[in-house]
């Protein structure tokens, strides 16, 4: 293998260890830096995301790098949203109508330890653990870390420095304080937060629920969702107001007040967690932010990807999947503009921001969508429409959701065109009239296809004025 | 005049001194502090904006602090875009259809004189020149200041505190850097920065080309503007890249390129502008950027107004007069709430926030419309029709300009929705060929009615549900 270089890279998650692993692979000499400790060597905190959706785009990613078929071992399929109401009465909306779509719920510390595995079995790449990014020298190219063992500071250098570290990246914070150039940033946080709980396994270790669905407990302004995790658990995530609402994180202060709320919304839920106080005390509460920034690069030396460079809120399922997509268009960047890595930076800013806008965007009203609109009747009449099209006519139509998270070779920024015209499309339709139970399932069709076209045109004219 | 309280106002321009005039009005105690000196005593910087648009926000809000009549005489009416070609041929393309709907150009310095002499006259103002804010206390009340002069650190308080510190606001970055609340906050620069160029009046004090109107050279990347001065002089602005561009800020380095690129584009202003090239050098190159946040307030003691809380891009002509709406606005939920400040706060930023993210979007917008589509066609057609409506049908139809600029009792924000419908009808309707000769005016504004409110309909079914 010949020598490429050197590749300084700043957090060791998701995005940070596949992009380690991908990199070797192609020749570089990897320095993979985190400010963790070693997570293959610790027990996990209780109540931080403990599981997610792996989706298509995601797999394409750890095809590239040779690691899926060990990722599917840790996945569990959900192939639709089972709706919970306040009854506990339950539907299962699928999340296709073609049998070989659906997300996978698996373990984030699980793939995490998996890819650091696979990273450092190449000769070329060095894993540091304990070691907090505090700044980087952009025009170097260098970085300063805090060794939280020694509690001594190092600088670290490479040929580039890739900033994989998450939401409260240390190395987008060095290109926001940079005053060379204009950085245009922006962080925007929703008006809820979360909170996790646990549905623990039988006794048995069986499933307490349904395990094959993502469960959803609609509520208008709050929301529970449940993943199952292969020990028979599922993790619940509670996502409320922090203020400004009957029931809110600032004043569920006491245990009666939370029973009070968790048995007026979810009684059915209720059951199936013995430890739901004590947990509703012990986790932390999570913020929900979007960050957009840019440029991601500077002076063809430093790079931010994966949620350092766009973080989202978890309501499409698509956060890692995102990141993990940013390492198959770096790659491909890679494949054209090798050995110029500010041509490469640039270039791959240019091809890819658009579509983690267009995420990010999506991510937002898919929260309003679960937690108001899975509950209203003209979005379940949409959804049974689409189902019928994509079971009836697989290869002539697909869901924006089918074309978010089944369709990795279509971009975000086009599967959010497309998928939001469709939307407007049916549900206009429906609204009308104009799809009545005497149209063959062909002929609704048809007019939808029509009326997307329609309004895509007509969107095209009033911005372009052509 | 009953004592109310005492409001400490950081940042004396043209929303900090008119904020001050109004609430003194109101019998509150005012302490007004400025970073820079006094502009009544000192010459003006050349190459920063010296004019404004001033238009019927701005107006009606003078109108509140009784000023209204006194600014008028500083203004000269704008009646239309002056709309000049490669050739140097022009065309003027009116603001509106009515007669009473213009805007005005108005010295920056000498409005924020008047402002500044106006509220020195009240016994409860006291202003504080060359103190620059450094920090806010934000759960006291209380903000340190560098005295220029001395070099000393100084403490003042308020019951409040009103943050209206510009674009760059120290009292926002405080709301930035707190840690005990979300804040939100986006920063977006455009590609583009700005320079300011001078049109000298002629020898005897005329002006060297209409009076009346906004000029402007749209070249579809770049763009010059030029806004008439009392003086018979007009402040030219050039918007251009700063990179990737033929011509842009980082190779316009030389005597010979300015002129190249001047005399290809703008020949006929070339011979307006005999300082062109001694100014393009010695005027700084300002950035172009857009300011979201929220929230404006923390503990019911501190608010960000005007440009410290919502700054936009200069395209809309509206930054100034929606600093000066946010006064109006404000006293009008001080009249509901007077004595509750945590509720009037939070009460402004409910009204108001909607329509400050409103302009701050049109004004993006309106940077693409200048510079590219004020020379389509199309976008004549439409502005031809338009403005025939709004002269035969006056109290019928109003364009999105006319909404946003004339109209200061609709909100920015239905002014945007309903504008942004009105265009996409027409457009399409034009394109379509749906709007032939052989129609009466009438037929024209029904149908354009009509079309408009289907888009509204569907827009609403697909945002809604409903």
């Amino acid at each position: 293998m010949k020598e490429k270089g050197n590749i300084l890279i700043i957090g060791a998650g998701l995005c940070g260890s596949l992009l380690a692993l991908r990199m070797a692979q192609r020749g570089y000499t990897i320095k993979l830096v985190e400010k963790r400790p070693d997570l293959r060597k610790i027990e996990q905190d209780a109540g931080r995301s403990i599981n997610l959706a792996l989706s298509d785009r995601g797999l394409k990613a750890l095809r590239l790098a040779g690691v899926e078929d060990q990722a599917k071992e840790l996945c569990i399929p959900m192939t639709g949203r089972m709706i919970h109401d306040k009854e506990g009465n339950t539907f299962l909306s699928p999340y296709s109508g073609r049998e070989d779509e659906y997300i996978n719920s698996i373990s984030r510390p699980g793939l995490n330890m998996l890819l650091l595995d696979e990273a450092e079995k190449m000769p070329n790449v060095e894993i540091i653990f304990n070691k907090g990014c505090e700044n980087v020298d952009l025009e170097k190219g260098s970085a300063t870390f805090y060794d939280y063992e020694t509690k001594e500071r190092v600088t670290y250098s490479g040929d580039i420095v890739l900033g994989t570290d998450g939401a409260g990246s240390a190395v987008r914070k060095s290109l926001f304080e940079h005053k060379k150039f204009l950085f245009s940033f922006s962080q925007q946080w929703l008006t809820h937060g979360y909170k996790e709980i646990t549905i623990p396994a039988t006794e048995d270790g069986g499933y307490r629920t349904h395990k094959g669905a993502l469960h959803i407990w609609p509520r208008g302004e709050d929301m529970l969702i449940a993943l199952p995790n292969l020990d028979g658990s599922f993790t619940v995530t509670l996502f409320l107001p922090y203020a400004n609402s009957d029931y809110g994180f600032d004043n569920l202060t006491t245990a009666e007040k939370v029973l009070e709320y968790f048995n007026k919304e979810y009684p059915d839920a209720v059951a199936l967690m013995p430890n739901l106080v004590e947990e509703f005390f012990e986790n932390p509460t999570g913020p929900l932010g979007t960050i957009k920034c840019s440029p991601w690069s500077s002076y063809g030396k430093t790079l931010v990807m994966g949620d350092a460079a766009h973080a989202i809120v978890p309501f499409y399922g698509q956060g890692m999947n995102a990141s993990f997509e940013d390492v198959v268009v770096f790659d491909e960047v890679l494949d054209q503009h090798e050995g110029d890595w500010d041509t490469v930076f640039k270039a791959y800013e240019n091809v890819r921001k658009k579509d983690t806008d267009a995420i990010a965007d999506l991510a937002v009203d898919n929260f309003h969508e679960m937690k108001e609109h899975t509950a209203s009747p003209l979005f379940q009449q949409k959804r049974k429409l689409e189902i019928a099209f994509e079971t009836e006519f697989p290869t002539e139509y697909s869901s924006k959701y089918s074309l978010v998270t089944f369709n990795e070779d279509l971009s975000y920024h086009q599967a959010m065109t497309q998928g939001r015209a469709q939307d407007k499309a049916i549900l206009n339709l429906l609204a009308d009239g104009k799809l009545p139970d005497s149209m063959t399932l062909r002929e609704k069709l048809e007019i939808v296809q029509k009326e997307t076209q329609d309004i895509l045109h007509d969107d095209e004219v009033a911005h372009n004025l052509s």
